[in-house]
Formats: structure tokens, C-alpha cells, sequence
């Protein structure tokens, strides 16, 4: 249970009106969620509310945006929150200057950097869906059947569908608690989890076939500008393509190497005890343990050789 | 609550010894984490038993059953349980003839056909180890964290790691319930449902550059055992193939077509309302709604054409 200080601050938000939530930039399954979730139960309760972002929504979450690619203001509001935007840094160009004015933090990051008037934080959650959930819950918010629905499409995002170590029994209680509003989830994770695009599926294929193997245990795989231009891939759409390291079997460190403007972005993947944010470190980039990134200047084909290099001093 | 009868036809399988425990033909992943399990929990209480299988475990299921490909007796049993076995015909060749000595059978099919001398059912489980788990709770058997891990696996096989319709929030509470023996899940469902070897994700390359789509919404994927060879893949390996079918985005039917000795081996799967049993039928097959199976005399390219007439006529 959390404190009586923390439930306050929750209800407060609903004795407000014109609320402005905003998303973190480049937005994830969780903040869309998230974010729509609470405008959803903040409407049921009679509230002008609308989810903002910095960045546009990449084609397969508008399923969770009411099918809107941009999230923009469209009245001036009088409370401000914000929901699993763990650094005033992630509310993006267009809200940067923004977050001395938010009323509110909602976020689950152990690493959240204190921006808000008032913080709300469970670090213990696996998602900011799951820790909503709680507080909607232990504040007596009652939620419909779409809000319900983007929960647990937020903590199914977060969590690759329980898959991750992030997922508690708790998450799992929490899930079954959302189920109960007799939601749809098979279309919807379908769509949110396993489709792409048959460009998208081709241009993986190509990534395959230019994967570079080591030491049978180290994977790299360069993503050329040429390979995305063939494809029809736009650089937004290449975050996923660090989930295929996960499928490789033997791979102990895997990278993913992509060409952009004037530089190489990097995205590293541990599945063992390497500590891959060392080596995002290394190239001034930083992250978790089993995942971190980083950037490098230069050709894709002297990137590969600097990070091989460097993981190799590094894997354990 | 299951009934008295029930839970203490469960517990008699405890005052028994020198148990085996049969799991299906084509060993899948909640009949062989549903096996172990047991075997486990019977061992604990001072039992002799052991799990047999009229087939070989496929390499990655090998984490489920003590790295063992080839389950087959070692002792003359005095009791026999079948574990996620629906039919007799299901126990395979080598145990067919076992179908009127099974003393016990567990299962969680509607379909289940019964051949057991006493039969526990229940098709409201998602899976054979959600099932499983609420006998162990309800006949108050203790289960050790080894058995915990086992039925977690087989939860999250037969739901697609919760991902599939027949996840209810009852099989989320008995995830929740499992995960409090303090086991180990991310590495293992890794192991189970991502990882594949560097052969197999090129071969679904060439799978993938070899797809047919037909009027934006049927596809078929014919796999040649000229692609097979290439890749070093055998027969058994290739049943995920029908899992690509789901990422194509705006797929309605799908289907795997493979070549086999002297026919052609057709796998379909729904993503709307057609019913894909009716059209398996018209090949002399079955299955269910959004998934069912059938074959076909003659070359690849022939099936080819007779499965797109027929899933023309019956799209909705």
C-alpha cells in the first residue's frame, strides 16, 4: 500500500481540469498506454484532458492513441502531468521548456530525476501501466473497460508480455485484476507485440543476412542507410530491431549498428553477465546493465572494429 | 474449487510408486513442463517416477526435461499417468498400445476423448500446468521451486507467454502464485519461446522471401525440402513456421505449406472470423477455428493453387 501522502497527490489531479498529460519523447506501448488510460478515467470523470507528446506515435501504437500520430495541445491547460517520463530531458524538444511547469510526475524509473512539483514514483513496478493501475485503485478512481484495455497494454509493452525480468507476481496479479473488465487482449497484443509490415519483415531478412558472428558469441548487426532505403524503413522504425538479438541463439552480446545522420547509433544487448553499459561508456554513452547505447563517428565499418574491440575486453 | 472426488483421485496418484508419466506425441512445451513437474513433485514424496515420450524432444525443449532428447522407460510401472493427452492416438506409436493401462489422465482439452481409467478435467485452463498447479494447491501436495519453474514454462507455451485468447485471469493468478517460489523465468522463456539458431532464422529468411501474398490479406508460405536442406533443418523444426503467419500485418488467413514424403503438409491460422477447420475439411482435415491442419497429394505448387481456391471461397 502506498502512503496516504502519495494517494493525495493522485486524487488531487481530479479535482483539476484542462489537464494536459505528456508522453515521453520517442513514445513506447507504456507512456501511450499509460497516458491514455489516465485522460480516459479523467474524462469518466467529467475532465477536459489530452495526452501530448514531442515525438510523432510510429504507425502500430496508434492503435493505443485513438489512432492520432501527433499529439498536440489544443487548449492551455491548468495542470500539468506527466506519466513515465523518468528525466525532464524526455519530454522532448517541444516540451523541453515545459518541465518547471509540471504538476505532476507519474513514473515507475528508479532512475527518475525529481522535475515536478510533486513526484509520484514506485520504482518496484514493472511499468508505469502497473503502477497506475495501483493508484487508481488504492485512490477508489474507478476505470472502464478501455482504460483497463491500455493498461495492460502498457505493462505488456514494458514487460515483452510478462517476459521480462521486470515482471513480479505482483505484475502478474495486477494483469489478471485488468482481465477482469473483460477486455480484449489477443488482437490487441497481435498488433502491438507481433506485426510488422511485410517491408518491415524483409528488411529484418536483410539484416540476417548481414549479420556478423564472433567468437560464436558476439553478434553484430550493421544497418546500412541503403538497407532501410530499399526497405521503405524510416529510422524510427528500427527500434525493434534489438529484439532479434534476443532470438540468436549462443549470443552472449549483440549490437545493433545503424547509419544515421553523420553518425552510427549504437544499441547494445547483453544476455549474460557483460555489463554492456561499460561498453556504451567507452564511446560516452551509457544505460543498463543488459542494455545500453551509445553513438560513433565514422564510417559503420570502422564502428564494428571499435566495438568488437571493446567487447572483447569486456565479455565475460 | 474443483470437486472431493476430483482432488482425491489426484492425491491416490501419491500413494502409488514406480509412476510413469506420459506426455503426448510431438512433445510440446506444456505437456513436457506438466510432466516434469509431476515427476518432480512425486519424487519429493519418496517416489519412483519417470516421464516417457513416444517421441524425441526437440534441442530446445531439452531445458524442461534434464537435457534428456529420448524419454523411455527404465522400470516396469505399477501406475500410469497421461499429462495433456486428449485423445489415446495422441500417446504416439511406441505407447499406443498403453491407452486401456492408463490409470490416470489430466488434461485441460474440451476434446478430450477419454481412455483413462479416471479421467481429471479441465477445459476452462489454459494450459495442462495451470490445471496441474491447481491440483497440487487444492490437494495441498507441496511443490518445490524446480516444479514451480517447470509449470511456468508450460503455462507460457500453451498461452504464447500470455499472449493468446485462452489466458484468463485465473491463469495469471496462478502465474503470480508460481513466481513467488522465487524462480528464474526471463533466461528460460528466452530458451523456450525466442531463441533460435543462427541456421533455422536464415532458413525463415528464405521462408519469408519465398511468401505469396494474394489480395492483401491471404498468405502462403511454401517451404520446399530443397529450403530445409539448404539450411540444415529438419522435418520436426519447422512448426514454429505458423508463429510468422501472425507478424504479417494485414494477413487474415495464412498458411505453411511443406513438402514431406509424397505430400505437401498444409498448417492454417486465422487472424478474423474465418473459420479455417472448415476449409482444412475440404482436404480431409480439421482443427479448430483459427487453426487447423490438413495434406495434399501432389506437388507444392498444385497445393498452392487448391488451398488459395478454397480459402478464396470461404473468406470472410
Amino acid at each position: 500500500m502506498y502512503t496516504k501522502e502519495l494517494i493525495n497527490n493522485f486524487k488531487e489531479i481530479f479535482t483539476k481540469d484542462n489537464i494536459q498529460i505528456i508522453a515521453h519523447r520517442s513514445p513506447d506501448g507504456d507512456t501511450l498506454g499509460s497516458c491514455f488510460a489516465l485522460c480516459e478515467a479523467l474524462r469518466l470523470y467529467g475532465k477536459n484532458a489530452e495526452v501530448v507528446c514531442s515525438d510523432d506515435v510510429t504507425p502500430k501504437l496508434t492503435i493505443l492513441t485513438e489512432g492520432k500520430t501527433e499529439l498536440s495541445s489544443t487548449f492551455k491547460p491548468n495542470c500539468i502531468v506527466t506519466v513515465d517520463v523518468a528525466t525532464a530531458d524526455l519530454l522532448g524538444k517541444k516540451y523541453s521548456e515545459t518541465a518547471s511547469k509540471v504538476d505532476y510526475a507519474i513514473d515507475h524509473h528508479y532512475t527518475h530525476k525529481n522535475y515536478a512539483k510533486k513526484v509520484m514514483l514506485d520504482g518496484d513496478c514493472s511499468s508505469a501501466g502497473e503502477f497506475l493501475f495501483n493508484l487508481f485503485e488504492q485512490a477508489e478512481i474507478q476505470i472502464n473497460s478501455k482504460s483497463a484495455q491500455l493498461l495492460y497494454a502498457a505493462i505488456a509493452s514494458d514487460t515483452g508480455c510478462f517476459k521480462f525480468s521486470n515482471t513480479t507476481h505482483e505484475t502478474h496479479i495486477v494483469a489478471s485484476k485488468l482481465l477482469r473488465y473483460g477486455i480484449e487482449t489477443e488482437d490487441l497484443l497481435k498488433v502491438l507485440l507481433d506485426e510488422a509490415s511485410i517491408d518491415y519483415i524483409k528488411f529484418e531478412c536483410d539484416v540476417i543476412n548481414n549479420m556478423k558472428v564472433y567468437d560464436g558469441k558476439i553478434v553484430l548487426l550493421p544497418v546500412t542507410k541503403a538497407m532501410m532505403e530499399k526497405n521503405n524503413i524510416a529510422e524510427g522504425e528500427t527500434d525493434g530491431l534489438s529484439y532479434l538479438l534476443r532470438r540468436i541463439q549462443g549470443a552472449k552480446v549483440g549490437a545493433t549498428l545503424r547509419e544515421s545522420d553523420e553518425k552510427i547509433r549504437i544499441s547494445l544487448r547483453s544476455f549474460g553477465d557483460t555489463n554492456v553499459a561499460e561498453i556504451a561508456a567507452k564511446f560516452d554513452g551509457g544505460g543498463h546493465v543488459k542494455a545500453a547505447g551509445c553513438s560513433f563517428k565514422g564510417d559503420i565499418e570502422s564502428a564494428e572494429k571499435a566495438l568488437l574491440e571493446e567487447i572483447r575486453k569486456t565479455l565475460i
